[in-house]
C-alpha cells in the first residue's frame, strides 16, 4: 500500500496576484487545468512559505530549500551553482562566476552585452580553455558553455577570495569595468587580478577567433569578451543519498536548477527539446521523470514557462502556458506507489514581473495522505486546505513520511 | 497599480475570548462593525501569534515584533523604552528606569504609590534635574515627566549596570524598599548605589518643593518620593529607514510605544486629545496618519482604550469602544495607494484581565492581495482566511513585499 518513489514537479513561478487582465483573477485560478484539479481533489493541499513568510526567494534559494537544504546555511553566490549546470564540478573552496559572452568594439567598448544572442559558444569555450593560461598565479580554471551566450567560469588555487565585484557595465556604449576586490582583503584582491587577467587573455583569443570573423563577415555581432558575475564560493553540500538514504534525479532546462541538482549528487537526465520557455517539451520532461522513476526514488521536475511569463507579465500567455502544462501532466493521474508533490518555488506576478513573497500553492497526492475537501489547485482554494500553511523546509520531510523513509526522533 | 505606502493600525489587546456578559461572543465579534468588516471582506485575514504561539506579549515586545525586532534580541527591558517616550535620547548602554511619582510621610512611610493621580508634574522633574548631582560617581543623568503621575530616569556613566531591583513596594503603608543588585556584580552594585543616591537626594528636593506644599494646603498628596522600576539598558536599533530604506512615523498616546518609534527613529507626530482610554480622539489620529502618509512611507497608530477595558474586564465597554473605533476608521475606506494592515498587538480577555497567548485577528487590505472569502473582522471569522496563521515577524515583509520593497534573496 504505501509508496515508495517521490515526484516533486516544481512549476516555476506559477502562483501569482489577481491579475487586472483576467477579470482580477491569478492565472491559475483563471486557466483551465483538469488534471491538477482532479490531483488536488485526490490529495492534501495548502500553501507555502518556500523559504520563510515575507521572503522572496530565487530559484536558486527556493530550490535548496525544497531539497531540505537551508538556504541561509548553502547559499553561498549564484555562480558555483550556473558552474555545476554548465558541468563543471565544483569542489568546496572553488570559485564560480555566471559568465556572458558579449561584444566589444576595437575601441574598447561594450556594444551588445548579449553577443546577438549567439547560441553555439563551443568552440569559444574550447579555444579559452586551451589559450588561457593562469598558471603564473597558481591558479587552474574551467570555462563552460551554458545555454545561448551564458557560460561560466570557474577558478581553483590557494588563497582565493569570492567578495570581487563584476566587469560587466549593465549597459551597452560603455568600457566594462575593471574587476575590484569587494573588500581590502588580499584574497579578494587576488582574485580580482586573477578575473581581471583571464578577462584580457580571453578578450585576445576571442578577438582573433575563426567562429568571430566568420560572424562579423555575416552582419553578426562577435563574442569577443567574457563578462563575469555572481561570484560564489562553493559550499559543502551533503550529498542528497547520503543526507535521506534514496537515490534522485533532476530534469530541468534551467542550468542553474541543474547545477544545485548536480551540486548534491542528484542524476541529471537530458530531456530533447526542453528550453525553459513557453515551447519547452514538457511531455517529455514528464515522460522521462515516469521512466526514472522505475530506477530513482526521487525525481525533481522544473517547469519554468510560467516564471517566464511572470517576468514579462504576460498573464494571458501564463495562463495558456499552465494549460499546456496541465495537458502535459495526465500521466501523473496513472502513476502507481509514488506520492506526487506540486507546487511553485515562487510566485512572479504578472503584475510586478518579478519574484514575490506571496506564498505558493502546494498539493501531496499518493497512498497515506489525508485527503482534504480542496476542490481545485489555485492560490485561494489551496489557502484553505488540509496542510494549512507550511514552510518549504517541511514539504520534503513530509514526503519522505509517506514513504516510510523518515526517521524516528526518540523512542 | 502597486500600492507604495503602508498603514499599520495596532488595535491594542482588541481580540479576547468568549466573554459571559457578550453571551458567549467575543467583544470584537459582538461589535457592530461595518468599516472594519468591508475592509476585511476587500482584503486578505488570518490570525497570528505576534511573537510565537502560547507566548503571552507584552505591548513593548509585540510592537517591536510587529516592527520586524525580534523581541528576544532587541528587548532589553520597558525602562530605556519609557525614557525614549518621555523624550529622553537614549543611547545604547545609557539605563533606564520607569518612574512614578508617589506619597511618603514624614516618618518615611509609602501613602499613596500614585500621588493622587498627579498630573502636573513638569516643574517637579525640572526640579530634580537641576537639584540631583550624581557627579561624585561620574554618572549623568536625565529625568523627565510622563503621563499622569509616570515619569523616567536615565543614567548615563563608565561601569553601570542594569540588574537591580526596585524601590516600589508595591503596596501603600510600608517603606520603600533600597535598591538592589540582583546579582554580586561591581557594575549592579554601583547602579543600586546611584538609585538610591537619586532616590535620598530627590526626596529632599521634592519634599520642601511649593508645589508639593501647595497639593498639602489643598487636601492633595504630595508628589515627594520618586518610585523606579523596570531597569534595563539601551540596546543598539538598526533604524528603521535604514533597516528597511523606507520612512516612518508612529500615532500613540502611550508612551512607551511612542518609545518604541523613537529608538527605532520613527517621527513620532503628536494629535490633540488623544488619552490612552476610551475618550480618546481616534477620528484625529486616523487624519493625523492619512496627512503623514503624504510624505511617509509607513505609518504606525496604536488606539489603545480596548486593551484598557479587557485589563478592566469590561466586555461591553470594550465592545462599544471597537463600534466607536470602527467609525472612526471609516476614512480608511478610501485611501489610495496604500496597504493597510489592522491586526492587534496581544489579546487582552476581559475575563482574565491581562495579555493573553491567543492569537490576534489580522487583515491587509491594498492592491495585489489575494482577496480570501472572509465576511468580517473578528477572531473567529480571520482563522478560516486566506493568511492562515502567521507570526508577527512576517507581517511587515509581507506588507513591504506588496509595496514591492522587498529584496529578493538570491536569483
Amino acid at each position: 500500500m504505501t509508496a515508495n518513489k517521490i515526484l516533486f514537479i516544481v512549476l516555476d513561478g506559477i502562483s501569482d496576484r489577481p491579475s487586472p487582465a483576467l477579470g482580477g483573477l491569478t492565472p491559475l485560478a483563471a486557466a483551465r487545468k483538469p488534471v491538477l484539479d482532479r490531483l488536488a481533489k485526490e490529495g492534501i493541499c495548502g500553501i507555502m512559505d518556500t523559504i520563510a513568510a515575507g521572503v522572496r526567494p530565487g530559484s536558486d534559494t527556493a530550490h535548496l530549500a525544497l531539497l531540505g537544504y537551508d538556504p541561509y546555511k548553502y547559499y553561498t553566490g549564484r555562480g558555483p551553482l550556473e558552474c555545476e549546470g554548465t558541468g563543471i564540478h565544483m569542489e568546496p573552496g572553488m570559485i564560480g562566476f555566471r559568465c556572458n559572452y558579449a561584444t566589444i568594439s576595437r575601441e574598447g567598448i561594450i556594444t551588445d552585452r548579449r553577443a546577438g544572442r549567439i547560441h553555439d559558444t563551443a568552440a569559444l569555450s574550447m579555444a579559452l580553455t586551451e589559450g588561457v593560461d593562469l598558471s603564473g598565479y597558481g591558479v587552474e580554471f574551467a570555462f563552460r558553455s551554458g545555454a545561448g551566450h551564458r557560460a561560466a567560469l570557474a577558478l581553483r588555487g590557494e588563497g582565493l577570495g569570492h567578495c570581487v565585484s563584476s566587469n560587466d557595465p549593465k549597459k551597452d556604449g560603455v568600457f566594462p569595468l575593471a574587476v575590484k576586490p569587494l573588500k581590502p582583503v588580499a584574497a579578494d584582491e587576488k582574485t580580482a587580478v586573477v578575473c581581471n587577467e583571464f578577462i584580457r587573455q580571453s578578450t585576445g583569443i576571442l578577438y582573433d577567433h575563426p567562429l568571430n570573423k566568420e560572424r562579423v563577415k555575416n552582419g553578426l555581432n562577435p563574442a569577443n569578451i567574457v563578462l563575469m558575475r555572481g561570484a560564489g564560493e562553493m559550499g559543502h553540500f551533503e550529498p542528497f543519498s547520503i543526507r535521506y538514504g534514496i537515490s534522485g534525479s533532476v530534469i530541468s532546462a534551467a542550468s542553474l536548477i541543474s547545477g544545485i541538482g548536480s551540486a548534491l549528487g542528484l542524476t541529471r537526465v537530458p530531456v530533447t527539446g526542453i528550453t525553459g520557455s513557453q515551447d519547452s517539451n514538457i511531455t517529455g520532461k514528464i515522460a522521462a521523470a515516469i521512466t526514472e522513476l522505475k530506477t530513482r526514488d526521487f525525481v525533481l521536475v522544473n517547469i519554468k514557462g510560467a516564471d517566464e511569463s511572470g517576468h514579462d507579465g504576460l498573464a494571458e500567455q501564463k495562463r495558456n502556458f499552465i494549460e499546456k502544462t496541465d495537458t502535459a501532466l495526465a500521466p501523473l493521474l496513472d502513476l502507481p506507489d509514488c506520492i506526487i508533490v506540486i507546487c511553485a518555488d515562487h510566485s512572479t506576478p504578472c503584475t510586478i514581473k518579478d519574484h514575490s513573497a506571496d506564498p505558493v500553492p502546494v498539493l501531496i497526492h499518493g497512498d497515506g495522505v489525508r485527503i482534504d475537501d480542496v476542490a481545485g489547485f489555485d492560490e485561494y482554494l489551496c489557502a484553505g486546505g488540509g496542510l494549512n500553511r507550511i514552510t518549504g523546509a517541511a514539504l520534503l520531510p513530509t514526503a519522505l513520511d509517506l514513504i516510510n523513509k523518515a526517521h524516528k526522533f526518540g523512542a
